[in-house]
This record gives C-alpha cells, structure tokens and sequence, in this order.
C-alpha cells in the first residue's frame, strides 16, 4: 500500500536510547492502512506522570487533537496511543467515536481513567479510521510493552519518513540528574504553528504539569516553531512532555526557577534536535538550510523574515539546483511584508558575504560560494541592518522528490 | 544562454491585435542577456497620453520601479522602455544611473522629457543591467516603431514565458466606442502584491490620470491581484494603464461616473485575461486551478483562504498528479489563519460536494471526480459557512517542470 521512498541523504542515525524510569512501550501491526509494518504504538506511564503539550493552530484539527487539548488540564497521563497511516481528521461524529472507543479500551488495558489516555493519528486526511482494528490490536501492544521499545516506537509513528527520530540529553536539577529522551515523526505537510506533526518527549524529573508546560511553550519557539518543509501546516500537529517523576529530584515550582536552567537548556537541545531531524527528512529534501536573520526590528521580525527565505520555492529549488542565486533571497526578503530596506540589507551564503547596501559587493568571487552549495548543509545569513531582532529557522531544498511523493500520496 | 522551454499544455492563442489610436511600438535585440531573440520594447505615446500605475509591494523593489513611482504623479506618459534578462534590481546605484541614462537617451529618441518615460526591467537579480547596449539599441528599436507592433512588444519582454500574452476588449463611453488592449509577461515568481511582473494596458480613450489611476486600481484586484504561482512576489511587478485620448469621447471626471461603467467592466475583463494567462504559462504548470471561497467573513478572508489553498505545495502536487486528495484542502483552509469552522465547511471539486459537516458525504462517490481531475482546469470550491465573504483566484499546479527550470535559471 504505502510507497516506502529512499533514505534522505540527510538521514542521521539514531542516536543510543536509554530506558526512562517509569516509561514502557512498545509497538504492533495493526493493519490500519499500511501493510508489513508498525503502524501502532502505546507508551505506559507510571502513575503519577505529569503532562504538557502544545498542538497545531490549524482550524481544522483532527479528534485526537480535540481530545488531547480537552483532557490537558487534568495534568496527568499514564497512557499515549499513536496510530499512522491514517490522520482521523475531516471524519465527523465517526473520529470522535473512534477516538472515545480507543482511549475506552487503552483505559482498561492500562488499569487507568480514559481522561489519562492521549492520543494521536498520523496519515491520510477524511477517511474513517476503524476503531476496531485499535482495540483488536491492544492485547498484543499491550503484552509488548518494554523499557527499552523506544527505537520500536520511533519506526511505528513514520508515514512518509525514511529514518526514525529520536534525541537524547542529560541534565542536573539540583543534584539530581536527570534523562530526558524524545522521539519524533514529520516529513512532509511540516510548517508548524507549535509543533510538527508529531514528537514525544519524555523525562524521569518530577516536575508540576504547570511547570512542564511551561518549559515546553519555552523550548518549542526555537526548535519545532523554526523548521519548515513545505509551509503547509499540519492538522495534526502534536508535541507532548512527559515527566514520571522517578530521578528524585527536589521539588521546584516555578519553570523560571534556576535549578531548571540546565534542565530547560537540555530540553531546547533534544527538541532542537528532533526538530532538524524532521527537516533532514524532509519530503525530497537533498540539502538542509539554517537561515539566520539579524538585524531585525524584533525577534519575531526576524523569524517572519527567515521562514519567508524558507519557504520561497524559487530558494528552494535554487537550493536544490546548487545555484548561489542570491538574488532570490533578497526577492523573499522583501517579499515577507516585514520592516526592510533595500539598501542596508546584507546577504551571505557559506560565510561569503555576496550582497550589501543595496548591490553586489565589490569585487565579489563566488568560487566559495559555489563549492559551499555543492554541500548538504547550506547556510543563509541576512542582517536586515535595522535593529537587534534575530533568529535561526531550518529548511530543505525542494526537489523533484517532493514532486514524486506528493503527487500520489494517496495511491 | 537562456534555455527555452517547451510551450505550456495550458498555453493560449494570441487573439487578433489592433492598432490603437496614438501609440506605435517595436521591439530589437539588444543583447543584454539573451542571443538571437528580442530583448528590448518601446512604445510610444502620442502627446497628451495620460498614465496610471501599480508596482510591487516587495520591500527590495528594482531601480525602475522606484523610477516609475516617482514619475507617476506627473500624469502624462510618451514612452515605455522594458528590457527582458535582467531585472536591474538590487543593483545600487549602478542601476539608478542605468535607469537615468535610459531615460534620457529614449526622451531624446522620443523628443520629449526624460520625465515621461517609462521604464521596467524583468530577468536575474542582482547583475549589473549595461546602460551602453540599451542606448546603442535605441536608434534601431526607435526606427521599427509601428502601429502593428504589438505581438512584437508581446515576445520582447518574455522571460520564462512559453507563450506571448495580450488581450483586448471594446467599451462604450457615451457614444463612442474606445478600445482597451494590453500585453503581459509572467511565468515565475508569480504571488503578485499588486499586478504581476509586467503588464501594459493601453487604450485611446480620453481620460484623465487620476481617473484612469482609480480605474486601475480597481480592476487589479480581482485579477492581477488574484492569481498565484508559486507564491514568491517579484521585485519588478508592475502593471501601467495608458490613455491616448484618441477616441475622442466626452471627458469623464470621476471614475465612478455611470459614463464609465462599460469600460471599467471591460477593463476588468482584459485584466483578468492577462492574469490568467500568466497563470497558464506558470511554470511547469499542466493544470489550471479555479479556486473560489464563499461564506467567508469578508471578501478579504474569503481571499486568503483561497490563496493558502492556491499556494499549498501539497495541494498543487496533489493536482499535478490528479489525485482528488481534498483532505489537503481542509488542510489548507485550516492553516490560513482565518476563521473557519471544521465543522461548517464543505468542499467540492468539479461540482462534486465532497465534504461537508466535518465529514465525507454520505455515499461519495469519487467516479465524477477523477474524470475532473484530469482534465486540465480544476475547479475548486469551498464554502466556510460563516458569512458572505466570497472570492475566486487562480493558480496552478506544481510539477517537475518548475523544479526542472527554477533549478538553474542563471545556467
């Protein structure tokens, strides 16, 4: 059924996974679109774990959505199931029963209240996903529940992917240190408003539901807030924290308290990470972009002025074409409707700074250039010369491989 | 140099062309970038011609946007010179002085002031636009002045264009019959702000600058206004309204006189030919899109829906591989960022409601889709179900062919 594609060039392996005190999973064929494969996962939490997440701002989010965005509140999460192959969006009265049958029968087989099961569909748009094979499948899921699934539950969550995502870091509260261990799935409709498509973040601290949640609005700004593919934004957008409690670190109740700086510095590196992983996965992509904007009225100037670098096809395919064609970046510049001027911009590719004060600079040899966009890792840097605004966003090229993918998605 | 490409699937004929009262124009090869085809335009207006203008938004606009700008308050035009290759933007004050020197030396050729020429440039960014080759062409370009000459000026400013555009129309002002017929180019970097990278319309009606300016104004909208290829705004978008007065009709002093009202009409209508044309030749397009929102909060919501819809990579692949797959349409509407209600929404292709109520309707049948799907224009509807806010753009979709040409524009 499902065309599998190549590995991105870009592909980065996964990185050694720990167990995470408190956390099981485990993944299982259940059949629901694609065939030969894990399209099913389940992660256990120990009682007691605490929740945060942050969700898609399209306005035409699927049901799990809905459902994570309601039970939320309660704080606390013992179960999450993720299906691929199917979105469950667009499905009327019919998602909001499969979603309620799913999160009913996760319930039981976890010894929990259905409002501590989150849940998440990933796939195609509008078309009814059957309760049924999800509760047919759970007895098995179940029994395959372990500490060290984490790599299993990476490759059950990919629809178009072609490597499984996952990030790991270490990080001291107090004296206590702690794991925090995420995994993440994204490839193409990747433009997120706070979150790409879907990535799970976990942690052994003890941490309040407020605090968390607060710490993962923190870190989603510069990690999945800053990475596009195709600009197209996701109904099913998900990004969840979640903290079993079991380090043993002291208890802290303010996200701004210094005993989590380095925790929320480690947590803006796995979500960075996991981030750019879903760009170097991105559908067709063959190299990826760091656009860095300087010089801007104000940070979100700046971001404004980098997704517009971004997400230009005419950038994308020069990128692709491993043509220095500057001139298409200062066309997004000024085509991002944000504060400009023509003759104080700066551009610069690979280091070589190409363009200033309104034309080419003098003397310009763009053999350096050429050699650096024959690489995988394009680097971008505009200085808007206005203010102190800036920010990083990461992208990829757009090749005939988007093209290929996403002209019979369905088929 | 320039690699031509084979004429678009979607490409039209030009229809037959008149002479218009008071303006003769041609078109030489200058060799500024091209070999072996024209490159250089003029026309010429007869004393007393009037002129309105719009010019991109894009905040790194060329030097001969900034050129015309500052002559459009003066009201009269007597010559319009527009070079095809390169664009003459982000050329610092190199290009200002090509400008000045253009201007001059065709005011000369043209024997009036340097105030009223015209100018525009369309091609790569950022290269240095040699004033000398324009000068030395003028003598030649000013002997092949004629009134037949506009399938000539048509070609001259072609770029990526795989086909000439023009369109004309006659209107009633009072009892006289005036004529209104224009020339555009455009293929890429199509997502006007205003009007698309170069459009001149020109008619023998009399009709004064301010008047003719509102005109322009109006009709932008719902046609230059209205189009999108790849969703990049040019630099050099520009779209001029010339008026030679030589109709002879009774003045008109404000556009919104019922005088007017057959000539704006056709005026729209010569405008949304063009636009669509460019469209037709976008690049790499096999399939035309009609896309049109109704039940919009306003018409400007209604717009930019139908443009996140145009725009969205996955739902103009998607059309390129005549795959119905109109959950990306739910996906885009959901992500423009204005109000919509999953739950009101409906969706038809080729006339066929998909999805209404936050599902699929009941027993679809995709049969009558597919046939839809592919032919080459698609026609798109949505209605949001929220108010009377309605809107129709056009767009294309994307294909090898865009990556194949937008990969090595400058080779």
């Amino acid at each position: 059924m499902a065309k599998t594609f190549a590995p991105s060039p870009l592909a980065l392996p996964l990185p050694p996974l720990a167990a995470l005190a408190g956390l099981r999973l485990g993944a299982v064929e259940a059949n629901i679109r694609y065939k030969g494969r894990t399209d099913l996962m389940l992660m256990e939490f120990a009682p007691g774990t605490t929740v945060a997440g942050v969700f898609t701002r399209n306005k035409c989010p699927g049901a799990p959505i809905d459902w994570c965005r309601a039970r939320l509140p309660g704080g606390t999460a013992r179960g999450l199931l993720v299906n691929s192959g199917n979105a469950n969006v667009f499905t009327g009265r019919a998602g909001v029963e499969t979603v309620e049958t799913s999160a009913a029968a996760a319930a039981r087989a976890l010894g929990c209240a259905p409002s501590e099961i989150f849940l998440a569909s990933t796939g195609v748009i509008g078309e009814k996903l059957p309760a049924d094979r999800i509760v047919a499948a759970l007895p098995a899921l179940t029994s395959a529940l372990r500490m060290d699934g984490w790599e299993a539950a990476a490759r059950a969550i990919m629809t178009t992917d072609t490597f499984p995502k996952a990030a790991r870091r270490e990080a001291r509260i107090g004296d206590v240190t702690v794991l925090i261990q995420g995994i993440a799935k994204g490839s193409g409709m990747i433009a997120p408003d706070m979150a790409t498509m879907l990535a799970y973040v976990a942690t052994d601290a003890a941490l309040p539901a407020p605090v968390l949640q607060a710490l993962l609005e923190g870190g989603v700004r510069g990690s999945f807030n800053a990475i596009t593919v195709d600009s197209d934004t996701s109904t099913s957008d998900t990004l969840m924290l979640f903290a079993t409690g079991k380090a043993g670190n002291a208890p802290v109740g303010d996200a701004h308290d210094p005993a989590l700086a380095d925790f929320a510095a480690a947590l803006g590196e796995v979500l960075t990470e996991l981030a750019i992983m879903v760009v170097r996965d991105g559908e067709g992509a063959s190299k990826m972009m760091t656009i860095t904007v300087r010089g801007a009225v104000s940070d979100g100037s700046a971001h404004r002025v980098a997704m517009a670098i971004g997400n230009s096809p005419l950038v994308k395919t020069a990128v692709a074409g491993e043509d220095a064609n500057w001139g298409r970046i200062v066309m997004a510049v000024g085509k991002a409707g944000e504060p400009a001027d023509r003759d104080r911009l700066s551009v610069a590719i690979g280091g070589t700074v190409i363009a200033a004060k309104g034309t080419v600079v003098e003397g310009y040899d763009e053999t350096p250039v050429i050699a650096h966009m024959k690489g995988q890792d394009i680097v971008i840097e505009v200085d808007l010369g206005l203010g102190d605004g800036r920010a990083t966003i990461w992208s990829c090229d757009l090749t005939h491989g988007y093209i290929d993918i996403n002209g019979s998605y369905r088929s």
